[in-house]
């Protein structure tokens, strides 16, 4: 890895920063590419984000910016343009400076998740499908799984409304989809997607019942770290198939560096 | 080298900052040390420094940051408080987060120039010292002069009224040192200084008439990179000794380091 001072930089922006895992992934590949270049953790509070991207968007050396919690929807009215699937969403994971000196933001966060059950052999059409957590990456989850051709897709999120309102926008785009709300149920779907926070921290409760998990089925997390989070022990312990949340990262940020023209990344 | 989401975040400004070597010197020590850190370069133009500056001091893992041209002295009015160096000379080239929050600045341009000279070999006190360029550097320098006991210190630069500006504030501070200002010519001093950028670019004139250096005396640069300019070619061919802007960089980034805490890099 070299830094010079002709680097190009990369951030991610969050709160909490620390658990994120892409400033090993991508400095790795940069290496592996032999780029001077650098992949930076930068935390940055809620209420501090607009000032502080209006100060990171002065950096003439900042070539690409990724968005996590809990500014992926806060940062949509401070870009001068959104990629399609980040006008669905409502939410953005991706920023690229365009040729004009305007950002861009796209998500990449529901078509990773797809691309990393695809590689763990799981495809999506046609599955019934239960999804926990409605929030930004919730909602990118919801789009991408209703565009790959999920038979149904039933929503449940703690904070009221929040997915009713992602299941009427989903039928909205997919008409194709039976979409629904309810309980966090995961009995009698072959696919179970946990999108909550719920398994980031220790000592966090499982974001569905465990009992009502049966072999068979197809479980996803969406949490980077840890990589075994409690619902997947559970999982695995009922006879399901996991999925980690390393496999939509993986997706997500093969995605993201060529929406940032490093296509040569992860390859 | 390693960049985890846990990584602090240490920074260079400067406008072009491709010619820095910080962040080698930094991410080396940083490695050698075995710390979760990077030194990373920022561009920002000048007049972007104040927007740039809000929005970085929202970065919670932004522990320090280094300043070059052209920010030195446009930083000032932006920082909490000023040590001693960066009061004198009315420029900052590092500044750390205090524990109340607040940032703080200081100047090791000047002390990091004397560090150079004396890890040279050459002892400034007592010298007869020629110094070309009243700039940022240029006044950290002079002051750092002075107090290391130079018996007289001949100031000159290309803007009028700023080598008497700046003669005027080390004759007060230091009322023992000889302080005059006049043309750039080396001829009787034992110590002749850069601190004007040139050299910096390929084609640069040389600040003073090679014609007038002589065998025995000191020539010092404060440029970076390249390491060797056309000034100290010359003062080489003509018999003098050199000392490279290497010297007074490396001096100044262990004072650096300490003031921000990180005393065992550069050891």
């Amino acid at each position: 890895m070299r830094i010079t001072g002709r680097a190009r930089l990369f951030a991610i922006i969050g709160d909490p920063v620390g658990v994120v895992r892409s400033p090993e992934w991508w400095n790795a590949e940069f290496a592996r590419a032999g780029m001077d270049a650098a992949f930076l953790p930068v935390e940055v509070a809620a209420g501090d984000l607009a000032v502080a991207w209006r100060g990171l968007m002065r950096i003439r050396n900042l070539d690409g910016v990724v968005l996590t919690m809990p500014h992926k929807q806060a940062v949509v009215p401070l870009l001068a343009a959104l990629g399609p699937m980040a006008r669905l969403a409502g939410a953005v994971n991706t920023v690229r400076r365009r040729a004009d000196g305007g950002w861009e933001g796209e998500m990449f966060d529901g078509e990773g998740f797809v691309a990393g059950l695809r590689a763990a052999g799981h495809e999506p059409a046609g599955m019934r499908a239960l999804q926990v957590g409605c929030g930004g990456a919730g909602r990118a989850i919801a789009f991408a799984l209703a565009r790959a051709g999920v038979a149904s897709l039933a929503l449940s999120d703690v904070a009221p409304g929040r997915a009713g309102a992602l299941a009427a926008a989903v039928a909205a785009a997919f008409p194709g989809c039976a979409v629904a709300t309810g309980l966090a149920d995961p009995a009698g779907h072959g696919l179970v997607v946990n999108a909550t926070p719920l398994g980031l921290r220790p000592g966090d409760a499982v974001p569905v019942d465990p009992g009502r998990l049966s072999p068979g089925q197809v479980v996803a997390d969406v949490i980077p770290k840890p990589e075994r989070t409690p619902l997947l022990d559970a999982a695995a312990a009922a006879g399901c198939d996991t999925v980690s949340g390393r496999a939509m990262f993986e997706g997500q940020a093969r995605l993201a560096a060529a929406f940032l023209g490093l296509a040569e990344l992860g390859g």
